[in-house]
């Protein structure tokens, strides 16, 4: 095999490279961030990089030319995932295909909790023995912490019992004794370090990963770190990952590690920011949904893809920090919360904990809007809740000009019902790169508003320069080429509208679906939380107009942020809490909408917009009754 | 560095040698098992070998011919710790140097315990899942635990959950889970495996390990294994393997690396005799000395001979078998049960659970001999323990012709009053090689009842051709050389005398000590146990004459083996009993000869044959009155 070398800019890393490798594969394993929705199949188009000189690449192929215009491959544009090299090149990565860091909803609503965590430490001054009460140093320990604290029944974590009794001498009969769950010593230190006691919270979330460092003394939160979840590399969307784990037990093996890297580094930048040292670190408490929860842990996800759909392991899942490769302290405990269902994930119990929905006498809409979007109805009596399988448009995926809430995406977008002119906000206000999902939600909901699309998503006759063809299709821009980074047009086409009508339908399916399980209807509900990393940037307004969520009064409605990672912790910080997050994966019910009769009818209803039945939608009704 | 080979004979091995290993170094490194009490240091003389071509070998040095004649010398005999290798050589181990397999007392008395081990396996037919019903696999598995047997609050062993969902299913939805006190799975097995649930209890005493396999679903011992304790090669007796583990954390882990090897050693044999596979064990319980159990976890130990001799850790210590290196189930839990004090180990709270002292009416008194003897005193009332330094002398050690139990030992011996002619029995009945420790108690019990010796232990004048003069030094003979494998006389010196009498002092001084605390007399002692794993062997008639043990009518003495074992053995059957184990280590109070202020006294009143006062011996008084 030939070895020859490719540098990639704007980067400027140098990566050794065979004839056997794609660009893109190359730049997986440097480390440089390509998308690749697909997973690198050639289906979505998005790996596009600029090589000047080509001649020690493979030729442009068939699949290239599908996604690349004569013009571009002119510029030197390939698609990363189908070029081979075959020799030292210079690859550049346009902004548009780079895994950039996006704007993350790190906060989200959570309710105040004793404090009471899971560890504390303890500083004791321990007599000296003597030849007349020459006590063991061990029982010298416990015997105080019996006396003083009321503790029995302690066990200790086993590295610690080998160097107890010089440990007791160096901090001259003062230690400090760390436990878990007031049944474990897990750490033993010279001295007083009680004020030294910290916990890490963490959401992994199939596209990002996001942690607290808090202060376990004082609940206080000290230090954050956010990560594109390494792991996207193997594939935009949790079936390509599952797949990919699937094929070997290294391969799953290697996803696991990309989660736990991914952790570790947002540990280290957290207790960079806080001035803690990781293995002061004693706890971490981890969501995610389903699938990430079974990837971080190994798990086999086999069955999580065939029916009946079950999560093979449910959780919740107590592991040594030590075992699984996390760098904190390597006796310290890894809390996984546990889920409720296949692809209703402990994110979701993260939501119904943060929300507090299940101590409400009020009835409760919640939806987690993600590529898998979870709702749940209910109140304190009974809460129902099910899974939907939105698929990845809110997140910019299949959808022409989409793209993540990363700088130079439009996340807001104002139609004009009389000139049809647009307005729009991008992120850092950055000239316009494409648009992300709270904008294409805008987009529709304002031309269905407009009239330009009707209830079917099929554009109406409207006179505008805006309404233009490409390659025969109609297509509503956006923003002129003039105004864009990209030097390109930004429309929506067809095919996006389509895109969001399936995804917004199975959200509303599942809402109405359970709405019918629980017997209420819109008028029924008191409070509708909406959840998610991108959930505060949606307008409501535009969320009932397109039907993605039911027709309720938006006083009622409350953006509540990244309730997932809330959730975490208040688990970090509350025993009580973590059991009531038990006993929430076993009481919500699950709805399996796959298995309810009407789901196909309902999801049918709930493509077009905002629904088949107006009367369903009264504000929408009103706006149309009076604008049109 | 020049390199040679070495062979050893009658072992036929052959190993790489360099200019800097004695042969004893050599022999060590090459696990052949050569005598060395003194730990090498050239004191005890034990370690002789014979090279007939000696040219390749250090020269004979001073220390050598302290412990060697001329004739010796000149017949090729060497001591191997002196001897260094410069060439090739071919060295020969002559028996009375080899540390072969000894007759170990496996069995000791024991109490019956109502079966209720800390492992239970239980079989499981679950309900597949169905699109109305997926529930988790973890979640079938334990609601099923909870419905039918009442098990709550589960915690899973990591590794167990990465595979959850196939083992499931290639049981074919039957399972079998083993937990551990109810409380923790350690095992997930397709099928029904519940016949094979298997316990292994070990005893690591100073010298010996022994072990049983037993089947935890009946009770019954299926196999058993022992094996001296490899640390040997490190040192006979405790302080010298402690010295050496506190040199370096290295040597420290050299010698907890033995112990574990020589207990994975002993499961080896007992599973190959049982038909049992190592991963069909699910848990170890562990006795030994406070320094054994320490060496074994890899404990510091330094402070264990530094006043006021507290031990590092008491215990009890549970760790998995992988975290020890313990070829087991690697999710087995070892269990070293706890100890009293420094010098009063785990395998002294075996004895007393085996004896079942602590639930007596009657008084008690249950001496523990070996090279760290221990001592009780009481009943359920109250017991109080000390520990007696007796040294190695009833081993063998420091004695001239002194040996383990091994074939050729002379263990019973017999003197008549009259003509002073000697009787004795060997260890199978072969050719006498040395002479073990019932042996020499036998033999100065007897020549006090002859008259042979004085109350002092010094030899009287009597009249026969046994008492010899070597180097004008009185020696009593036992067997002449005619008779023995040698081909030297085996004889009692001034010297064996005088260490006898250290040794039995020590433990008589324990004895009165703890009577006094007590405040019984031997009138008011209803029992006698004495344990050990050579205690069966010792005459109680001659342990009283010597002032071993007190004057206690011989039918209230109970020979009770190995009872540290059975201890060991209760407790992997019964979690009650482990729990008095727990109860014991702290009620037991603990008596520190040392600082007690008539220990000095009373230990050299005690080094008198039977003792100072013979009105505290009224049975040998009263055979003394009638036969002298």
């Amino acid at each position: 095999m030939k070895g020859f070398v490719v540098r990639f800019e704007p980067d400027g890393k140098k990566l050794k490279a065979d004839s056997e490798s794609t660009v893109l594969d190359l730049a997986k394993e440097g480390g440089i961030g390509i998308r690749s929705e697909c997973g690198g199949k050639g289906k979505c188009g998005k790996c596009r990089i600029v090589v000047e000189d080509q001649q020690n690449l493979s030729e442009v192929n068939e699949t290239e030319r599908e996604h690349l215009t004569p013009q571009e491959i002119g510029r030197g544009y390939r698609l990363a995932c189908m070029t081979t090299v075959l020799g030292d090149s210079l690859v550049f990565i346009p902004s548009e295909s780079r895994l950039s860091v996006r704007r993350i909803q790190i906060r989200g609503m959570e309710q105040p909790v004793k404090l009471d965590p899971n560890v504390r430490k303890i500083c004791l001054v321990l007599e000296k023995p003597t030849l007349q009460n020459p006590v063991a140093d061990d029982l010298n320990i416990l015997t105080n912490l019996e006396k003083l604290y009321g503790l029995r029944g302690l066990e200790w974590e086993y590295e610690l019992v080998k160097n107890l009794p010089d440990t007791i001498r160096d901090g001259n009969w003062k230690v400090t004794v760390t436990l878990l769950n007031d049944h474990k010593v897990i750490d033993l230190e010279p001295g007083d370090t009680t004020s030294r006691n910290f916990g890490f919270a963490v959401d992994i979330g199939t596209s990002k990963i996001v942690g607290y460092l808090t202060n376990l003394s004082s609940g206080e939160v000290v230090g954050f770190g956010s990560l594109e979840n390494p792991q996207i590399a193997f594939g935009e969307d949790i079936l390509s990952r599952i797949s990919y784990a699937e094929e070997s037990l290294e391969k799953r093996r290697r996803l696991q590690i990309l989660a736990v890297e991914g952790i570790n580094r947002i540990i280290q930048m957290a207790c960079g920011e806080a001035g803690v040292n990781p293995s002061e670190i004693y706890e971490l408490t981890v969501v995610g949904n389903t699938a990430m929860f079974s990837l971080f842990l190994g798990i086999q996800t086999k069955y999580l893809h065939l029916a009946p759909y079950v999560p093979g392991v449910k959780g919740p899942v107590v592991v040594k920090a030590q075992e699984l490769g996390i760098n904190i302290n390597p006796r310290a405990s890894i809390y996984a919360l546990p889920n409720i269902a296949g692809y209703v994930g402990a994110d979701a119990v993260g939501d119904v904990l943060a929300t507090n929905i299940y101590e409400m006498d009020e009835m409760c809409l919640l939806v987690d809007v993600g590529t898998n979007g979870e709702v749940f109805v209910g109140n304190k009596e009974d809460i129902v809740s099910c899974s939907c399988a939105a698929g990845p448009a809110f997140e910019g995926v299949h959808i022409q000009h989409g793209m993540k809430a990363v700088s130079g995406a439009i996340e807001r977008i104002e139609i004009s019902p009389k000139t049809f002119e647009v307005k729009y906000l991008t992120v850092d206000g950055a000239k316009p790169v494409g648009i992300c999902g709270s904008g294409i939600i805008d987009a529709v909901a304002e031309m269905f508003k407009c009239g330009i699309i009707s209830e079917r998503g099929k554009f109406n006759d409207v006179d505008t320069p805006r309404m233009i063809r490409v390659e025969g299709k109609p297509e509503f821009v956006i923003a002129w080429k003039e105004e864009t980074a990209l030097g390109k047009n930004i429309t929506v086409s067809l095919k996006d509208i389509e895109e969001v009508q399936l995804a917004k339908a199975a959200i509303h399916t599942g809402c109405v679906i359970l709405m019918e399980k629980k017997a209420v209807t819109e008028d029924d509900i008191d409070r509708v939380f909406i959840a998610g990393a991108f959930g505060n940037y949606i307008n409501p307004e535009s969320a009932k107009f397109l039907g993605l969520i039911p027709d309720i009064p938006t006083e009622k409605i409350t953006f509540a942020g990244n309730t997932a990672l809330a959730g975490a912790k208040m688990a970090l910080l509350s025993r009580e809490v973590r059991k009531t997050a038990q006993r929430l994966s076993r009481w919500i019910r699950y709805v399996e909408l796959m298995a309810e009769p009407n789901f196909q009818r309902e999801f049918v209803k709930s493509t077009l917009i905002p629904y088949r039945h107006l009367e369903r939608y009264p504000s929408v009704k009103k706006y149309l009754e009076k604008h049109r």
